[in-house]
């Protein structure tokens, strides 16, 4: 296997297949090769993001599709390497774990992976369509920067944010750009738009091939228990999963504009106007941007929901008290097994930004009626928020608010939000 | 275990263990308890930093000592929880893994860990006199850029870098910096320094205490055939590890101050003189900071050698022809497996930039005749690589070459490095 990496760099150059580690093989058509080596393991699986989902499981929460797996085989039957042949894969980032003897690991052969909450999944490209958008590529690049700016949240005194500016950043200095503030989910953190989601590949690609005007984007940590990513906070005590409910308490919201577009727009050549502004998340991160769009209507001109969580613990009729939100919070805690660590606090003052999701149709209306350029919602057909989605969108058609909807199929992945980054990105900044 | 996040904040922050995740839990005396749930195991054992090496074990490369592993018990006998408490640990940051069923594994409950050329190591740092300058506080923080930068090696049009700029640099505008440039050992890339080496926590934290000036200090990518770390790079099918050879081929040393050192004085507020100027390197790194500081006299007035490989395959008076040093390399193939690619390449234009390497003793002779301000040499009784350290200053000896040598214990280890970049940084630019 050492013996061939020149050989295979220079083949894999010339069919395109570039961002190819060792392992897995690609081959030209999509196949993909699998290869582990191990002399005491007595059965060897195969997880991935390109192995179709089983039968549909209801919870709770929604209805998620079952995860599968595939066995390995030796070759030859007697050996200690397991392989698996996929069939031809479309272009995309595909993650994957080996399963040996029913624990996941990441391919000991591939050194490219991403951080998934706690665990490592190892990932390849295809390249193509959709995989080209992720690929590394002899383009210019732009700056990736972890930055700490100040915040009065929770007594941190600075949390962390990445930061793209585009490959003329420099050059230009007399230029300002238009800026996306761009969110992560639950479980993510200032570095999973960058890892996971690819985003600097996908702006450099779509920069470079002019399908986009460069813009800087903001990616700012959205858990309101954490400044920074694990190893980089001195608050990481907390588990990244425990985390959604202190970030649906409106503190996030309450200090974006002030904390995180006031720093970057006295630290950066950002353009200072409505319609060189736009938000977007994911999940949480899209729960966040409704809330933040709608507190601050004269901000951004463009609103972008992927897969959005649509509701929050606070906005219920019945969550009229503390006690009450209190009591949804038990129950969630004990339908999830997650921990909010606001429960062991217990002072009301804890609740001092609830008025983030206070009179939310009157702040829609106020929106809706200054009108941003646009409002756009994305969701997967088989995504457990896509009811959550269509309640949310029948409330904007009641009153006749425009929003651009994109349907996709999948579900809640970073399949599909990389696919709405580079769907979204181009509507961007149309009237700037 | 969830449901004390909070309490375990609030205790651990009193107590400054900061930089804890919940997993291993960290004592107050410095015990440190792991915990790992599996309930198929038949045998689960830990691997870890802080475990002291066996007996020493002799390789035509050197004596290593032998890893050693601790088992973890079931406890209670019957349950699917392992633990292990070690004794108390002086503070420092450790890497470990569990060995499950004879598989290293990164503790599936602790969110911290670094990569390690393929393996992920989970760690953990006990606060203190050495562990204390590796943690995130509640200091100013510079800023860390990812940036590509031109290049015109092996044809890639683009290299990636690191770079650390202080907390003031932005404000202070009219201000220019001294700069470090700080290279990686093979295996490595333009993250190890900042995710392994903990530059950045180390940099805040001693420019907070008044214990160095504020710098900017740049992590370039030393691999001759790479451009990038794994995923961010087109050219990622060669393996890390099989890099060593290439990045031994003169090459880094050639670009490096027309590429690296200019692009970073043209697009950084670098103060540009050679009292302004340090350059340090581990293991393979300082190789190539013995070269790049000896054919640029002028350049660096400081320069830091951390166990630093001192000798180059083509400096042997035997490797006269393309020949010899192919079957140098044939040898050294065979004795360690590893693939050097130029093997496969065959064209003597490959080793146009062997000149780095000539003439070495006339060029340390300019270099010690000028004076560089500092020449510091530091080496771990147990590295393999002292004998090499110590062939080099009987050569510097023998000359009266002035050199300041720090000898400690222990070897070939990031325990080491980071030790010695916190001892490196406050004799920096006492001249400039």
């Amino acid at each position: 296997m050492r013996h061939i990496i020149l050989t295979t760099l220079l083949l894999s150059c010339t069919m395109g297949v570039l961002a190819q580690p060792q392992e897995p093989r690609i081959e030209p058509d999509g196949r993909v090769t699998f290869v582990y080596a191990d002399d005491t393991a007595s059965i060897v699986q195969l997880k991935g993001s390109f192995i179709p989902k089983k039968k549909k499981i209801k919870t709770p929460a929604g209805t998620f599709g079952r995860e599968q797996v595939y066995d390995m085989q030796r070759l030859p039957a007697d050996s200690t390497i397991w392989t698996f042949t996929s069939e031809a894969l479309p272009s995309e980032m595909y993650t994957y774990r080996f399963v040996v003897d029913g624990r996941p690991i990441a391919d000991p052969a591939n050194p490219c992976f991403v951080r998934d909450v706690k665990d490592t999944l190892s990932y390849f490209i295809i390249d193509g369509e959709t995989g080209g958008y992720y690929m590394d590529r002899d383009v210019p690049h732009g700056k990736v920067e972890r930055v700490w700016y100040p915040s009065t949240m929770n007594n941190m005194a600075q949390r962390r944010m990445t930061v793209y500016t585009p490959p003329t950043y420099d050059e230009a200095e007399q230029d300002s750009f238009p800026v996306l503030y761009l969110l992560h989910g639950s479980g993510g953190d200032e570095t999973s738009w960058t890892d996971y989601g690819r985003a600097a590949q996908i702006l450099d690609n779509m920069i470079a091939a002019g399908t986009i005007e460069p813009l800087i984007v903001v990616m700012p940590n959205g858990n309101a228990s954490l400044d920074a990513a694990p190893g980089e906070s001195p608050y990481q005590q907390s588990e990244p999963s425990a985390l959604n409910i202190t970030s649906m308490l409106g503190k996030i919201e309450y200090a974006f504009v002030p904390e995180v577009v006031g720093y970057v727009e006295q630290h950066y050549r950002a353009r200072q106007s409505k319609a060189a502004r736009a938000i977007a998340g994911l999940s949480l991160g899209g729960l966040q941007t409704i809330y933040i769009s709608a507190n601050n209507p004269d901000t951004f001109d463009y609103v972008g929901l992927f897969s959005a969580q649509t509701t929050n613990l606070l906005t219920s009729k019945r969550a009229k008290t503390i006690s009450n939100i209190r009591n949804k919070a038990v129950n969630l805690m004990n339908m999830t097994g997650f921990h909010f660590d606001f429960l062991s606090g217990g002072k009301a003052d804890k609740f001092s930004h609830v008025q983030i999701y206070e009179d939310f149709e009157t702040k829609l209306a106020v929106q809706f009626h200054i009108k941003p350029y646009l409002y756009y919602i994305a969701v997967g057909e088989e995504d457990f928020v896509l009811k959550l989605n269509n309640d949310f969108r029948k409330k904007l058609d009641e009153k006749n608010y425009p929003y651009v909807y994109h349907p996709t199929d999948g579900a809640h992945t970073w399949e599909n939000w990389r696919k709405y980054l580079v769907d979204f990105l181009p509507r961007l900044f149309k009237n700037d």
